[in-house]
């Protein structure tokens, strides 16, 4: 594996009897050369094998074409998922990603941050919630959340409220005494606190009776374990021989819940009805596939890194006309009915064939 | 949102009054300064407020830190877990990643690296299989294959053929009638072929009946369940009340064969083993936890990071002594035996308590 030495402006300057300064001027306007001398240009690179150095074009013209993201984790499939959405706009958009995984502490999400600035990355998209918008908000460049606290920076989220609201809806609608709620303890500023509270909007307005759960799930599957294992005997426990509608504010813990349900009873037995959120692939995959509010983690993925691309090239414009106010996109949930909310379909009965 | 102005080496040069050929030489070469020197540029750059550019640093010494990745898809939950762990070497050896997800077409990719070339990436971990290692072999820059065809790159792997033969034997000592493996029709030339050769190694020297199912999966769960579907129906049909000991290549499709199994029987029957591949979250979290050839993706991961650092390393020196035949590392598998290779402890016994 020999390897090339790389071609220099000088070197296509000799090879063409241009000035370095004309072939500087190729590379950054080529306008203000006439076609045929372009075309010289352009012929001598093929000649010489000339490879693009963008890292020379950014020094030029100062566009990286760089997007930072930090993402909590990969764990959980809405984010690995998101992930995988967020990278497939390259083809839109030819932006390139820099991408840190972690959620762990405010000092290391500083320096990752303080790493894709020294890069000159020209906007971020993040969705790990350890440094407030606030701080966030302060640094420079063009910022978009995706559902995290999002009060001082532009955002994508899914509307929240309404996908609790429907979730209790479908519940309600298959007659459950009580309706449960599973959640992690949410801070009121992020934007999944408004499942908890069209949940509940939902259960007050209708005079319906509700039991909410705040657990700390952490990011991985046995953390999570650890905090829905007891939650079985804890309803049964609560609420004897009531039909017991639950919503679970992800279908990775959905799955694992539905999973201790089956462990515990054979089956999914008819008092439990189950909804995740997320429409993540788990729940199609589960033994039983779980109802959900799906969030369109596509359109989600594609209206971050748009807003983002379009307040990057405002800046590139001699007078800049920046944001006054954080815009916050908001998308509508699915709801995706499917065997957890359905008594007479699989769960036992079709299970067994 | 103002935002600053950056400091230049003018800038630096103004407040210090040394030249910009010392200020450049300070971020170059600091130990041709003098200790005091140093400090007084160092403090100057605190008051003037410079923050670091790597992109001017780069043109200087032409180091990016930049390791560029292709990865298949994040569907698989291997490759997401992957990713992470790649991702994660960041704290031990301060690389960032540009990532690229598809395992589309030649063409494509191709795109993606020159895109990554362009950037002057010091290095590439290539997990896609679209494109020979041949080709790859040609590119000027260190690459590091894992769990791909690797005949002309370097490239770190699990141990396969063991893997295999592990999967085989285990589910040969529960005396299974007949042993199935469940794989891609995968290329002889792919590390992962050998869990079809480490299978059907210990089945001949074993003198074991087998019987193998190669298929198109895909790279999502609709695709894989097409294929995965018919088989319980297919085995029921040529072995009936023999004991089926399967081997499936990775966890994500053993728990979409499970919840088959569990859907067609409403419980795992007695006559039915399954081992997974990959040892990837699904396999715990799974309605009965799916024993599995576990690929240590950490170790993995590390030693790619490890091998690709060496090479970049190497080629920074005066006079790099470059790799003169590709290295490829094995990694052991691990063997975890967990509920469906084990008939009394949970499945239909224990499911119901």
């Amino acid at each position: 594996m020999k390897e090339k030495k790389n071609v220099t402006f000088s070197d296509i300057a000799n090879y063409t009897h241009f000035s370095k300064t004309t072939i500087s001027r190729y590379f950054n306007s080529p306008d203000s050369l006439t076609l045929e001398n372009q075309k010289i240009i352009s012929d001598a690179l093929v000649e010489l094998g000339y490879k693009e150095n963008k890292v020379a074009k950014i020094l030029a013209n100062g566009k990286t074409e760089f997007i930072g993201i930090i993402i909590p984790d990969l764990y959980h499939h809405f984010y690995s998922e998101m992930l995988n959405q967020i990278l497939s706009t390259y083809d839109t958009f030819h932006y390139k990603f820099l991408v840190f995984v972690g959620n762990k502490n405010e000092e290391t999400e500083r320096r990752y941050i303080q790493e894709l600035l020294a890069y000159k990355i020209e906007g971020m998209i993040i969705l790990s919630h350890t440094i407030s918008s606030k701080e966030l908000a302060g640094l420079s460049i063009p910022i978009v959340a995706i559902e995290r606290e999002d009060e001082h920076i532009c955002s994508v989220n899914t509307d929240n409220y309404m996908g609790g609201y429907q979730a209790a809806a479908l519940l309600a609608r298959h007659k459950c005494d009580v309706l449960v709620h599973i959640n992690s303890d949410t801070s009121e500023k992020t934007p999944a606190y408004g499942r908890i509270q069209g949940f509940s909007a939902f259960c007050r307005e209708n005079r319906q009776k509700r039991h909410i759960i705040l657990k700390k799930f952490g990011h991985s599957y046995e953390t999570a374990l650890e905090q829905l294992q007891t939650i079985p005997d804890e309803l049964d426990r609560l609420f004897p021989k009531q039909k017991k509608g639950i919503f679970i504010s992800n279908d990775t813990h959905a799955n694992v819940f539905l999973n201790l349900l089956i462990r515990k009873y054979g089956a999914l037995p008819d008092d439990y009805l189950l909804v995740g959120f997320d429409d993540s692939p788990i729940s199609r995959e589960a033994v039983l596939s779980i109802s959900t509010v799906g969030q369109q983690i596509d359109k989600l993925a594609y209206e971050a890194v748009d807003l983002l691309v379009g307040q990057m090239n405002e800046r590139k414009k001699r007078r800049p006309v920046l944001l006054k106010e954080p815009v916050h996109k908001i998308i509508p949930p699915i709801l995706y009915r499917r065997e957890t909310t359905e008594i007479h379909a699989a769960r036992s009965g079709a299970a067994r064939e």
